[in-house]
């Protein structure tokens, strides 16, 4: 009897430390994909932010309805960036950090199986293991659904928020007068003398914001190195990513 | 009369080529950094699809409704990383080429413009100028507002895709019954003999895809570096996206 005890509290602490071993190592490598997705979205929001920039920069040399046009749709695009660093700290806070929590949770649960198996006797044990094999695992299924149901939460919430965005942004651009900016510019063309005209022209030439950037997109030259990894890939598109950047600016 | 007609074509040549090399400009900075964020969303698309492998790889280890409902869920996160690679073929093709593509029209329209300038007589020059600035002018407005249209759509559909996808995902994820897979984790603590059940455990906590990633998150060291850079700041937050990559790597 004592020995059926100890066989079966042996073959518990290792189903336990299996258990606790695969949680380790998946939760582990979510968490490390997870953390990559969101700092990608991080990347993207930053881009995002340059696109503002630019935007503002060529709206503030445009006849009055485009520029007002490009202007609002920068202010609108910016609010996105913001509905998006809530997105990217929500992830981080929601997703990422209750994963990496995991590995101290998982540490803890197996140095007590290790202390329940040394110190106590084989009978009180083998009850108390099952009691914590299972507390493990309830609490784990229950994690593991809360967390992708935030991650999916946190998601939706910015996808509804950009589509709103968008909605008002889609109908003030095909608000812009065109016709109305085309009266004003060829108005330009014949002011009472030149020198009016060409400071006109002139002022509308100078943007707020004279960048160093040399417009290497219209050389034609430009890559845009989209093309899907493989599936099996792993992190080195992290390299891939680098080279193109490496290229760019050789260009 | 003649001076007048040197004068005023002579103006006019300077207002299109400054309007020309305005456009020149902008449009291939703005082309610039819309390649920049396009390639950022396929290096979100990427990270995604390297989850939608560690979530099966993790399902694959999990009682019944769990994996069955993880599984389920990487599937409809693949399926929008096909919409989102959709997207980023599309914003390639009506936003980022067209910009590009100015790149070609503004050097024959600067070459039009020479060329009238140099063989043909003032008053003819001084019409065909005004004609050549008006037509550019117009097509201008017309493009950037279909341009900034085109990009708004495209990112619509997919945010209205990816709700879509969300909506259901959230659902099914909410479907997963705990108690059941309770019940079955329990059951398999009880089988008719030890080996039985060490062979359950066993195959269940391989992975189809054994890797040699190391849990880093649990370590408590992953850095999630998704700080907002500065407005001004250009470009050079590539190079701090690598140096993450090498700390991470290091860790």
């Amino acid at each position: 009897m004592l020995r059926r005890n100890v066989e079966s509290r042996d073959a518990q602490t290792r189903q336990m430390q299996d258990a606790v071993s695969n949680v380790e190592k998946h939760f582990g490598e979510l968490c490390q994909v997870f953390a990559g997705y969101v700092r990608k979205k991080a990347r993207l929001r930053d881009k995002a932010d340059l696109l503002v920039n630019e935007i503002n920069a060529y709206a503030s040399t445009e006849t009055p309805n485009l520029k007002h046009g490009l202007k609002n749709f920068a202010e609108e695009f910016a609010k996105l960036q913001d509905y998006r660093q809530a997105e990217v700290e929500r992830l981080e806070a929601k997703v990422v950090e209750p994963l990496k929590t995991y590995g101290t949770i998982v540490k803890m649960k197996r140095a007590e199986t290790e202390l329940q198996r040394a110190t106590m006797d084989a009978t009180r044990t083998s009850r108390h293991l099952e009691e914590t094999i299972d507390n493990f695992e309830k609490q784990k299924i229950k994690d593991i659904k809360n967390i992708f149901s935030e991650f999916i939460t946190i998601e939706m919430l910015f996808h509804g928020k950009a589509l709103e965005v968008y909605t008002a942004a889609y109908q003030n651009m095909q608000k812009i007068d065109e016709e109305e900016d085309l009266e004003i510019f060829r108005s330009s063309l014949y002011p009472p003398d030149y020198s009016t005209r060409l400071d006109i022209v002139r002022a509308n030439s100078k943007s707020p914001l004279q960048r160093s950037l040399s417009a290497k997109c219209i050389s034609g030259t430009a890559q845009i190195p989209t093309s899907r990894i493989r599936k099996d890939q792993q992190d080195d598109d992290e390299e891939d990513d680098d080279e193109l950047e490496v290229t760019e600016e050789e260009n």
